[in-house]
């Protein structure tokens, strides 16, 4: 029997009269003999008016009673959810973080999925019942409520179809795939049939919101099949899938931008061994996540160390890099919150030359400044000055030919 | 050490601004070395609001998911109000039903809490913590969230108090205490200074609010000292506590009513035995609660039964009594919702005759017809038609001078 898992985000869910849609929906699947786990995210709205309540009750919430208050968004979902389903005489039950023994690590806001045991979800499918999983929730080990961060009901339902051993893993949401770039900014974006998981890897965590980056990695170590498809169409949607040698023919599969970092340069900056954790521990200990770090070549026995961090950290990691560069005997320490980071991906890259070089062409024809660089083996990103954005993004999509289907090396 | 638990009801944490004034208002105590733990219900409206989301999915909505859903009102009020004392600069914990390992029965909707294994909350009091207990829930044996029903919070603050072996369990609420009798109806009506768990539970049970009336069972048999009070003064309210050889003095204690019962009276039952097992039967198996039950002297065969059920449950009860009454050959059903019941209680009934005949005296005086009549050790309860009520209720607290405060025998 096939076991499919099914994951909803918070538009699909957005009122009484989607849920039950949702629920029609996943009974279709049902009654064609499959077992049926749904993982749901929070009520489109929800999330954001608890976040509201806790503000208004203090500017600074602590973080293991707002993930105790935010989790209860899920739990409002997958509780109408299942009732929909009763009352159209369907079994189901809702099981939450807890119940379904999704077990995390002890990082309120951002916790890691570190084991599920799929127990109680058997049986209960055994039972013939369908499963509703309260996405984004866990319990560390002594027993407090977690919640895995913005995004994480993707993480839910890839971890869970992991466990499950489960055949696919379909991830609804209000887009039918994913594109070669952002429509809404570059009309000739074109659906993916397939992606592998790197590039998706890579594209999620440049700023493709369709799916959450760690549900990627846990799909990548399981190797789940993910299908990113729409709640609202049939139409089939994207694979993200293991590499296939066809992708490998591709030389770039997309282009993506993220507007959302910030720049933090620290000037002359004495060049000597340790430093650099010198600078960065205070911002690891605050959990912020560093994205690109350049340090330019020294001279005269200093040097400039330049990194990105989400705009949401700036303020605080450009507090916490001032403090340590006065104490190091760093000259200054500048910000800059007006860049974006635009990247093409692809796994043909790792194969061929000159890509990087092609890039850098396309962007210097229309005058865009490229501020720092970084490359992986299937990706390269520029940072650019964020007014720029636009701009960049179409005429990459252009050059790379990405709306006649996959570029191959020419 | 002393330990105190407090009980807060729904108006009492209205809004976060409210959350607040109780936080303030539990650190008065902490601060003065008194070991704390704070049950909370769910902020006002949001109980309301959360059966309206379910309505709004379907007509009868699962219990078990219906219990899934309200409890994320409490869990609301915990995690707000944790912040707030974190906020403040204090320790504080929040627990769910499962933290705090209250396991109930599986009838869900009305559960009752069977065991609480106080360790969690003995650990974190030991960490100097404020513990904030979500009341109103569970957890059944095989995992799944229980309700306890409304006024279920009563009871999760007197089990914990029971469990924890506290001090005293304060239950703070909107009035400042027990009254004689409604002063909405009857402005004469008294404040008391005490009153014995057997005559809280006849009035509970009878239609005063203050206190749910599972919560003064837990009390009794655990011999919790219960202080009910209010949220928004510091006078002392009401202490419910075992019965003294003070209280053995006083002939009448208070006076009660209860509009929301309805009457049932099947004609003409035939008389043999097990027919009233056969009436109450699917009843009791549909969780109805029955409260007075009088059966005439039989005549001619057959006999009249009588009883009452919630005005909530009438139609329900109509319907599977009259399925019954077919079957056993009964001549018909009767039903009448415009009915309400006046008692008396006091525990010095036990000791004096003629109280009864008083109070049918009282009631005849003013012309009140008596329908059913039926009476324990100390109360003494009549139907009349509900018109009546708020009469009936002022002549007998007159008539038992219970504005003078005890009314000894004379």
């Amino acid at each position: 029997m096939t076991l499919i898992v099914q994951k909803y985000g918070g538009t699909s869910v957005g009122s009484i009269e989607k849920i039950r849609n949702v629920a029609k929906r996943v009974l279709e699947d049902y009654k064609q003999g499959n077992r049926m786990v749904v993982v749901l995210s929070a009520m489109a709205g929800q999330t954001d008016g608890l976040i509201r309540l806790a503000r208004e009750m203090c500017d600074d919430p602590d973080p293991r009673e707002l993930d105790v208050l935010m989790a209860t968004g899920e739990q409002v979902s997958v509780a109408l959810f299942a009732m929909a389903l009763k009352s159209m005489g369907y079994d189901a039950r809702s099981l939450l973080g807890f119940q379904a023994a999704i077990r995390t690590d002890q990082l309120y806001g951002k916790a890691r999925i570190q084991e599920i045991d799929a127990t109680r979800i058997l049986k209960e499918l055994e039972k013939n019942r369908i499963v509703a999983v309260a996405g984004f929730q866990g319990l560390d080990e002594k027993g407090n409520i977690t919640t895995l961060g913005r995004g994480g009901s993707d993480t839910t339902a890839v971890a869970l179809a992991a466990a499950l051993n489960a055949d696919v893993c379909e991830i609804y949401t209000d887009v039918n795939g994913v594109y070669t770039t952002d429509p809404n900014i570059c009309p000739k974006a074109r659906k993916m049939d397939a992606i592998s998981y790197d590039e998706m890897l890579e594209l999620a965590s440049l700023g493709a919101k369709v799916l959450e980056i760690r549900s990627v990695e846990f799909a990548k170590k399981f190797n789940v099949p993910i299908h990113v498809r729409s709640t609202f169409t049939r139409e089939r949607g994207t694979m993200v899938v293991a590499e296939t040698k066809d992708m490998e023919k591709v030389l770039v599969s997309g282009v993506a931008y993220n507007k959302n970092e910030a720049r933090i340069t620290v000037r002359r900056v004495p060049d000597r061994p340790g430093t650099a954790a010198q600078i960065f521990e205070p911002i690891f200990k605050a959990g912020i996540i560093v994205d690109m770090i350049v340090q330019n070549t020294s001279e005269d026995g200093s040097t400039d160390l330049t990194f990105t961090v989400p705009k949401a950290d700036f303020q605080k990691s450009l507090k916490l890099v001032s403090e340590v560069a006065g104490q190091i005997g760093a000259e200054k320490v500048l910000g800059d919150e007006n860049i974006s980071k635009v990247s093409i991906v692809g796994v043909g890259m790792r194969n061929h030359a000159g890509v990087a070089q092609r890039m850098f062409h396309i962007l210097a024809k229309e005058n865009i400044n490229i501020i720092m660089i970084s490359t992986s083996e299937i990706k390269i990103s520029c940072v650019i000055e964020d007014k720029y954005t636009e701009l960049a993004v179409r005429v990459l999509h252009e050059a790379f030919e990405l709306e006649n289907g996959p570029t191959e090396d020419r």
